[in-house]
């Protein structure tokens, strides 16, 4: 059974100022924190099913899986014997630096390499908040369609890297990766794009691979 | 060009009580209002144009489509003749009853059959807030995943017909169809599900059929 911890919504006026506190903490105690967002049904669990796999072996990791209220993601994670925590938010849609703080204590992130916040299905919300991440990456899936950077532009352009999930199902939805592509750089010029296929492995690889090196360069 | 209002959250404290107020009235103008929710990038937009394309023959049909700050699928809606309008929530992640009755004068809903809102794209939120909606429709399109009515519980009980779009792609997805029925009838055991395709057309005209019923029950 994974633990689950209900989180609330921070006392803090200043959620930014938390937020940078937070990040503070965590270089000094050479933890690195990803920040995962992205829509329902978009593949985060399987992609970081897949992340941890590759990873796992080099890096110490923890995982807290944000939700509503349900534990079905977190007891998935927790099959893989990777450190795994449940976060309620109580129905609220996002989480602020706050509740990432406390999740991360209750994870005790202290010893670990890489914690990767698993934040709520939602690409609006999440967006609006700093939980306190070193970086902060996104998944948008083929079947969501290549007009989603013109339509919930905030989350691009707070995004360090953009996973673009179900490249295996491109031959049956009309998704142009050359427009996508186009326009998420045009909400965020420096934003890191990788095509990946979380069901088949195809360029994990090389998502896992970038993680790897700005994990390394942070607790360094 | 559509028109673009922007508007924002209602100086009311009780939500529940301003959409009870906004029923009456539809109900006194003969209107029925339907509130459209789901994920971005489920194929609310494909399945509105489909509904209209279906409808607006019978019925005389305004749109209302709400989203952060783009007239991307206002522009779309537009083309099909029905009168349409763009609301902007300036970064809010849902409309309550107040925006909704704002969006409503600006469409001149007196005289339309049915005024149809598509809602923020967005699982969570939505689903907290009445609009003053007569009936409120989900959908969730297969790519999405089976298992979303065990991770977003309450937008399936605030739903009154659940269309899960996109079963041309089926074959494609681990997608189990019975299991998402059983799901969100536990959540819900009077939800109308209604299995389509947005893009082929298949199964849209039983759903239509519903709605058409319901409109015209409504505004007797």
């Amino acid at each position: 059974m994974v633990r689950i911890i209900e989180v609330k919504q921070s006392v803090f006026a200043d959620n930014d100022a938390q937020a940078d506190r937070l990040r503070t903490d965590l270089k000094a105690q050479k933890t690195f924190l990803l920040n995962l967002m992205s829509s329902p049904g978009s593949g985060k669990t399987t992609t970081l099913l897949r992340t941890v796999g590759s990873l796992k072996e080099r890096l110490r990791i923890g995982v807290m899986e944000a939700d509503i209220d349900s534990a079905v993601d977190a007891e998935t994670m927790a099959k893989t014997g990777v450190r795994t925590i449940q976060l309620h938010t109580g129905g609220m849609c996002h989480l602020d630096a706050g509740m990432t703080e406390h999740g991360l204590k209750e994870l005790q992130a202290q010893d670990l390499d890489l914690a990767i916040l698993e934040n709520v299905g939602n690409l609006v919300c999440p967006a609006e908040f700093d939980t306190g991440a070193v970086k902060n990456a996104m998944i948008l899936s083929v079947p969501e369609g290549h007009d989603k950077p013109l339509k919930y532009p905030l989350i691009f352009t707070v995004c360090d890297a953009l996973i673009i999930n179900k490249i295996d199902v491109l031959p049956y939805f009309d998704f142009d990766m050359e427009k996508v592509k186009e326009y998420a750089l045009m909400r965020n010029p420096k934003l890191k794009i990788f095509p990946i296929s979380a069901k088949t492995g195809e360029g994990v690889d090389v998502w896992t691979q970038w993680l790897y090196e700005e994990v390394t360069e942070w607790n360094r």
